[in-house]
């Protein structure tokens, strides 16, 4: 059997070290603060930005939320935006993904200032991590490294496999598993021999969307499973991309969902946050 | 036996398409201009730069060489960017690589304006790339696609081995290989069973810098074979990352080195002074 990768209890640990830090911050006149985005009515949406919510007032941290309706126009984005940047007491903005089809979201991000973008997906940040430079990095890919430290699970020299392009995960997982000196396999829609890619892997991050694709046939015995998939069945449950109860079986280590990579994705946009109010001041 | 990948031949075409825009653009009153900045002595760099000189002057595009000493101080470079930066008939900057060890040459790039970057280096031209979006390549890996699409070889759902994971060539392309829907495995100094990866790659792309390190039994038959290293051996001759004379024998497709990739940059280059000059006026 697997040793659980438990993201709920480490990203609860890390964000009551971020509490600390945020009090010391506060000490010293410094009061981190987020503004996030929200355009339109997705449910799932408001889901996730009540948990940053929650989080962020865990931590000490300040949160403002701008709900747009679902036919806000680009100017409206933009110009709300523009005005975030500057404002002083604001540190980091977060622009809830998906939007209205009426909206370039790209071009959204890319007008978020680079020191206020806490999720790092302007292009300055993309551009800086894939260079080596010091850069936000998208909270989901940073919540893995950060998983993967916390369990001493070293990947120099692995053959890691990432499913899934995103350029909110697989994307910058590359950047990140590279830096880790990893050796990176990139698989999609459009890989062919998915499975055997799969079963030659020392480590397998699933970022597809695709309710138990990972089956235990394709895993190697003694594999690491990280799982980002969030998918919600007819019944109402949630699983990820991995069959859990199978794959467990084989795993080394493995990330459950709900539990898993979620909660560390929220501890690293705290962290963020944190960084943000940190270089800003 | 291979089909040779003749980059020579095909940047001659690519060149000369070139100049006819240019001349085209000419007729409206935009001279497309080129400055580049060479910082210090290194031989090599100086033979770069009189190709690059050379072949501006073959497209009709103007040329403009800094040549700085080895001691120069960061602030003189960073003044010099942006005085470029300013000046309206400059359309492209190319400070050329390796710079001595006092300059930050990641925080140079980064100063260039993202609109005059024409060797993509700039964080914002890298990130773009990374997320699909419409930006300048750094002229390599945008060389080795046009290549492939001159060839009609189409990468989609094929694997590609990329051998080496640098700034300039391994990690943009990643991106373009992605962007063409290959499934990507990028190999570099930690990889431990590199023969076994490039053994089933139906494409090979080598950007290591090790003379002859690809050697036949690495290559599946009938791979292609893109080499980007250029080796300069004790007897003066240049050879590339693959051991051209045996690997010909089993490769589908092979790039020579010289006269395959190398020829490539340089048009790849002028390409992106003339995408920098429309886009500015």
């Amino acid at each position: 059997m697997s040793q659980l990768i438990d993201g709920k209890k480490l990203a609860k640990e890390i964000r009551a070290e971020l509490k600390l830090e945020v009090d010391e911050l506060k000490k010293l006149g410094i009061n981190p603060k987020l503004a996030v985005i929200l355009v339109g009515e997705d449910p799932a949406s408001k889901v996730y930005v009540k948990n940053k919510s929650n989080a962020c007032k865990k931590a000490g941290i300040e949160f403002e939320e701008y709900l747009l309706s679902t036919n806000t126009s680009e100017e409206e984005l933009f110009s709300l935006i523009k005005k975030l940047n500057g404002k002083d007491d604001v540190d980091g903005i977060l622009l809830q993904s998906p939007v209205p089809k009426q909206i370039n979201i790209n071009k959204a991000f890319s007008l978020i200032s680079p020191e206020k973008d806490v999720d790092g997906f302007n292009p300055v940040n993309v551009g800086k991590l894939a260079i080596g430079e010091d850069a936000f990095i998208s909270c989901t890919p940073y919540g893995i490294v950060k998983m993967l430290e916390a369990y001493d699970i070293d990947v120099e020299g692995k053959n890691v496999a990432i499913l899934g392009r995103s350029n909110i995960v697989g994307k910058p997982l590359i950047q990140c598993m590279l830096k880790k000196n990893a050796t990176v396999t990139v698989c999609h829609s459009k890989t062919k021999n998915i499975e055997e890619i799969l079963k030659r892997s020392d480590v397998i991050i699933s970022a597809i969307g695709k309710a138990k694709f990972v089956k235990q046939e394709m895993v190697k015995e003694g594999a690491v499973v990280v799982d980002v998939g969030i998918n919600r069945m007819d019944d109402g449950s949630l699983v990820g991309d991995v069959d859990f109860e199978n794959v467990s079986k084989i795993a080394s280590f493995i990330t459950p969902v709900p539990g898993g990579v979620g909660p560390m994705t929220i501890a690293m946009l705290i962290n963020n946050v944190v960084k943000a109010a940190k270089e800003r001041k």
